[in-house]
């Protein structure tokens, strides 16, 4: 298959990296200063995880190719994904560009967090074949992506494009009521809103939150979800008890509901944390470590997720 | 050392087997009915994964005495762990009887996942003894335990605390400011009262909300937490890029903010969507198998969390 990825930053290196070690051709399109040479360098850093990971028959950065012309890029591909900063005006501009270069039947994937395929997809000439794809970084380690059909994809692109997903090693969640920020994001952002509120009020620093989280609930995470881990903390009576007894603390005032004003004190508290918690080492030093733990993390969580996700990963119930 | 457990349910029977596997002696107390016989279960059924994990010199199930009499559990103790139920006017009574029997220079910690120390102090003749030790499901694996001091603490008494937990293996957060929830409960309750929103509006399932958090996030948070998570995705400009480019999502309606009504179709939804996922295994087999992954994991995680977490380990700053 030819693939063509539209803005090769972190998430669109991330996507080439993948989809190369699966075998496929990439054809990579970024029109900023420098943007070959530096979604060069990430692809090359990133392949020895792949590696580990295992290549598919035929991988190679050989299968590589990278143009300014989208037009170039895209206009025989059979799979376009889309990458390019979160900024609406600038996704709805480079999603037309797309659409008017692409063949008609190729997909169209967008790796947005946040916007609704709904509105992705409304100056498209052909927007029955666009989906939204949501990645989690790092691409090629990371398992999960969310395919969102929005209200004029047709259930034959969205079907084929799990088909295409899951053959470059992934795990589908289908989305199937459009939300901003999807499902795995609004997790994380509940989070990370409540991590910024007791930095925000001096209860604790970035590293306690942190520490606080990778501890204890953290190594949990890996394995199963809120619900499950709440299944399991319940004893015999599992999620019954649990509802029964830690139901009514859901009144209570434990967590800050409001996301906090991002002052300047609150910025440089939570830069200055990470900062002092990386020790000097360089991000591509931490990229690294992280890499090489979750390369583990998932081979062993894999083997204890439900079994019953599996069907999940069929996509459309 | 000499312990007392006073409440053996499920995290009493944890910090048992944790306290027995580095090799102390444990009195337990509980008087509700049949509790003996389902602690010895409990310990007897955790105690392979203590084994897995390295015993101390002379730890044995041995060392594991039972009564029915707080008095003469507490008597002698050095240390007293108290894990009775999250109800305040239990936690008051309990904690007053423990107060009134035990040697006055024993250390009570609570269990408690939400009280505030001080408020636990109130009616005590030696409140300057209590802290509040709050540990996390399963207690004999993973290794946070946040220390809480109240008002009325002394620092000679956190100090000394936080050693006695330290020599049973666990990594202590000394939280400096009381709130309720400490920190880490009100990371997992912000994400469970997203997750019962997601669910509660029909957004996705809880099977669905779970493995959008274990298939990704879940495998990041073994090892970094919320802060460092985002501060990795950043590329080469770490928090600093993260905060300029999705700071201002923080004003998006990404998540909800106010906890649902549990309704009736709410809680069957969360039930039966664990219950499902469990297809047909017991809790004793879902504990099992979630014990063996977390002993894995965290041996895993440990040599790859950063390593300046070690000097939280001192607890008070």
């Amino acid at each position: 298959m030819k693939f063509a990825v539209v803005g090769t930053g972190v998430i669109g290196s991330g996507w080439i990296t993948r989809i190369l070690a699966h075998g496929h051709e990439v054809i990579a399109t970024d029109p900023s200063e420098g943007a070959y040479e530096s979604m060069l360098k990430q692809v090359k850093q990133n392949w020895p995880y792949a590696e580990q990971q295992g290549l598919a028959e035929g991988a190679s950065l050989e299968n590589l190719s990278f143009t300014v012309s989208l037009e170039e890029a895209v206009k025989d591909a059979d799979h376009i994904q889309e990458n390019v900063p979160e900024i609406e005006e600038l996704k709805a501009q480079v999603l037309s560009e797309i659409d008017t270069y692409a063949r008609q039947d190729a997909i169209i994937g967008s790796s947005t967090s946040g916007i609704m395929p709904s509105e992705l997809q409304q100056n498209l000439k052909h927007p029955e074949r666009l989906v939204v794809a949501h990645p989690f970084h790092p691409v090629y380690i990371l398992p999960l992506v969310e395919i969102v059909p929005g209200k004029e994809t047709t259930e034959a692109v969205t079907v084929e494009a799990e088909k295409v997903y899951e053959s470059i090693g992934m795990d589908v969640l289908h989305v199937r009521h459009e939300i901003e920020g999807h499902i795995a994001d609004r997790l994380m952002e509940a989070l990370w809103r409540e991590s910024l509120h007791i930095v925000n009020e001096g209860i604790a620093t970035t590293e306690e939150v942190d520490k606080a989280f990778t501890h204890a609930a953290g190594l949990r995470y890996a394995q199963y979800g809120p619900f499950m881990t709440f299944h399991l903390a319940g004893g015999e009576g599992g999620m019954r008890h649990m509802l029964k007894q830690f139901g009514p603390a859901l009144k209570k005032p434990w967590t800050k509901l409001i996301a906090p004003e991002l002052t300047q004190d609150l910025y440089d508290n939570v830069v200055n944390g990470c900062e002092t918690a990386s020790q000097g080492q360089t991000m591509s030093e931490l990229d690294q470590k992280r890499n090489e733990f979750l390369v583990k993390v998932k081979e062993l969580a894999e083997a204890y997720w439900p079994e019953d996700t599996a069907s999940m990963k069929k996509g459309i119930k």
